[in-house]
């Protein structure tokens, strides 16, 4: 990554544009690439040789920023193939199962990938994601992204059902964003490593419900909790700030667990 | 990290001990060591030998389970000097800054350090944590923390105001949790990398009206963001499913901005 | 109710006490009556010939202000023998059920009579509310608040079940706080006029669905919605404004429908 | 009102017509009259000779109901000029104000109307709402529904500014929606009868702000209280129960306070 004005960017860099908060774009340099926009086109030759935090204008005189690709702007990479967890989710599920650099997880079912790619950013070049989905076409076209971000070494797709047993042993923490978690406790519980975390997310009431009484029942998991996170976004301005009109009222329920050794 | 129960905890290891929900504690392994809780006693001989998710028993006879001592563990081994920072604020916080393995970040005021020990676990043996904070006694408090839980070569504490200028450069993030953040702009500016973002922390309505208007009276931060999340938590039970009766109804308020290339 | 200064207090009158946020008391003036509390006690004798607004002194000096009893402060009167529900559901309900002075409704079960003193109140000497519960000792003791209230004559309370056929009809609307209110759903529809609504008030998410879900399938009940509400109360002082640190996270789910011809 | 099926809607009745949640209307009954809806058109005297709760057939085919207007329809019938009060609000509000048939109180600015109606149908005959607004054409429209709804005897409405002394003195409760209520508390203080209360509705938290000040410092308010309300809808179906995506995130704050004697 450049550190200062002095490091330029050169073809096959990923780089963020911001031209406003709805025109948000992140490309690969490519010879003779185009970024079209509602504002007008930006060739991507034009942003060679420049550095992160200076701008560009399009065609048609917006000025746009251009700026290093963080976890944020990675998502906005990624195809969207099913319904994503959203950063507010992400962040919490990522936070609780303690994660760090090095760290080896499974994560099932990967989806669109967000979750895959932020688990990816902070286990880091050390770490491993063992990504399953048992969708084909979905695993393809989020490998496609892992390789443009440069995530191949640390991150695994398999087209698999994880509520099958897996020949994976000793993780570090176990993601499950499937429709039915409670028929792949058994292979969390092979899986993971004594006293780390299963961190599952679901959308309804219901399955985090079923979720959480199946959790209690098997009898090797501990300290079970269900939570729930609202985002509210602000408008602030001198004398009238106040939280946005508009919210997104519900995603999902994140629920948390830890293994122990089993009791029946 | 032990990964098998052959694996055998020794003294000095530090270890996640879990009665019940509100029994919950952390202790490092010492020779003759004691554990006093309100149901019995554990010595921490009789933890020695053991692997992480098996059990011990208290004086009197509660189980109480070893486990491995993960990120929200960690949490528990600091002594509150100021109000702390609470995981829901703390992962969101993260996740938008966009660290990873090997980041060097600064935060100020580092207070109970809950912030601190989050970003440590995060940027990893090859990353560093700047932590600044006005008051002696909390650096020094918090550095006993971080000497403990083998944080000494990522966290670098010093007694210091980040209001006036720093000689950091090149840092991929910064962290505020100080009563005026706007007063440190010019500080953050200086300190970061073109591009990459400033995470700010409020506990009040104007102090977020504030450092928003100043970010963006500044001239070299773009993309400003204002953020509140609201945690519930559910208590589950079959056919008796609903959030709980109390729960945290405000902490404080998230400002995020990134920064660009000054224009004025 | 007095006007003015010069209407005076005398015994028999119902005030509101204030002396602080949680120092709040509602009293029936009579004659050598005591108001203890623990910044010393008022003479009821000494609040006669006062009028609203004014103020009374405690033995131990402290600021007492005598203020009408409104319908929040009637509620205080009431002594808590189930869960109660809480104004900013009374209100939702109140709202949603379209109620004006005259209107005739029922309600079970009636427990503490949170939500029987707020009907009585809107309904008027005009009104009706037919109060129903299925335990003896709470209907006699809502019973007694009711007549210090002077709501005998709009207030009917029975001991019944209301999952069983009444003799009531025509009604304007009707209100549910009971543990099943699906097998009520028969009585509701005989006994509401057509087009009216029924409220229904219920702690979990599970009966939420079962009673929703039975709404729909009666095939008498149309535009059927579930709600739920969030209150959160400000801490405010100059430039220090926030949401309060704790909140009440949960309380219960309302659902509204309007009964229709039946069509099954 | 019709009581049972053989009471028979008859021009000049007000009617709501319910086809599905998103065609939803509210009409009076005149000769000859159209209902055009997108499923095709209702002739008004295809209605005539039917009740409440009854079927009717648009031209293409569509099941309609017709059912009574309660207050949350009658909202259907304001013509919007202004932002308007939401009934989560409205009905909080209207709980706290402890008004109840017979209640005489001020209204300012009436805005759209929707607290206008919702007081109207609280005080009932025998009440009285004086509603304020500085727009002339705003107490023009709303005055043509007021008429409509036959609250002409019970409604006031007035072009004129509350910030200046009025004529009215001995109020039950005083509701104010404008942009500087602090400039309106001697105003409030002067009519409102003493012990009862004031409830101000305003969107920005720094109007919050000077408004609970504002109250604090004058001298003649207590209890002074601040409020906001989130509220949720759910999305029920078997096994599938979950809160709608999306939600309104925000609309305003609501303060309380009573008058008593001034000591200043």
């Amino acid at each position: 990554m450049t550190d200062t004005r002095t490091d330029s960017l050169s073809y096959g860099d990923i780089v963020s544009i911001y031209i406003d908060e709805k025109r948000n774009f992140v490309i690969r340099l490519v010879r003779g690439g185009i970024l079209g926009t509602d504002k007008g086109f930006i060739k991507h030759d034009h942003i060679i040789g420049k550095s992160f935090g200076e701008t560009v204008y399009t065609s048609r005189g917006a000025k746009a920023y251009i700026l290093p690709p963080i976890l944020i702007d990675k998502l906005r990479l990624l195809k969207r193939t099913t319904q994503v967890i959203y950063p507010k989710d992400l962040s919490f599920m990522i936070y609780l199962s303690g994660i760090r650099p090095g760290s080896r997880v499974l994560e099932a079912g990967v989806g669109t990938g967000f979750l895959t790619i932020s688990l990816a950013n902070f286990v880091g070049p050390n770490g491993k994601v063992y990504g399953f989905d048992l969708n084909k076409k979905r695993i393809r076209i989020l490998g496609e992204a892992i390789e443009i971000l440069g995530y191949k070494d640390r991150v695994v797709l398999k087209v698999g059902d994880v509520r099958k047993p897996l020949d994976l042993r000793g993780l570090d923490a176990v993601f499950l964003d499937i429709p039915d978690p409670w028929n792949a406790l058994q292979t969390i519980y092979e899986v993971l490593k004594p006293g780390f975390p299963v961190i599952i997310y679901v959308p309804t009431v219901n399955q985090l419900e079923k979720t959480v009484i199946a959790l209690r029942e098997h009898g090797g998991f501990l300290s079970v909790h269900a939570y729930e996170l609202l985002l509210r976004e602000y408008d602030v301005s001198k004398g009238a700030t106040r939280p946005q009109t508009l919210m997104i009222g519900h995603t999902g329920y994140i629920v948390y667990a830890r293994k122990v050794f089993c009791e029946k």
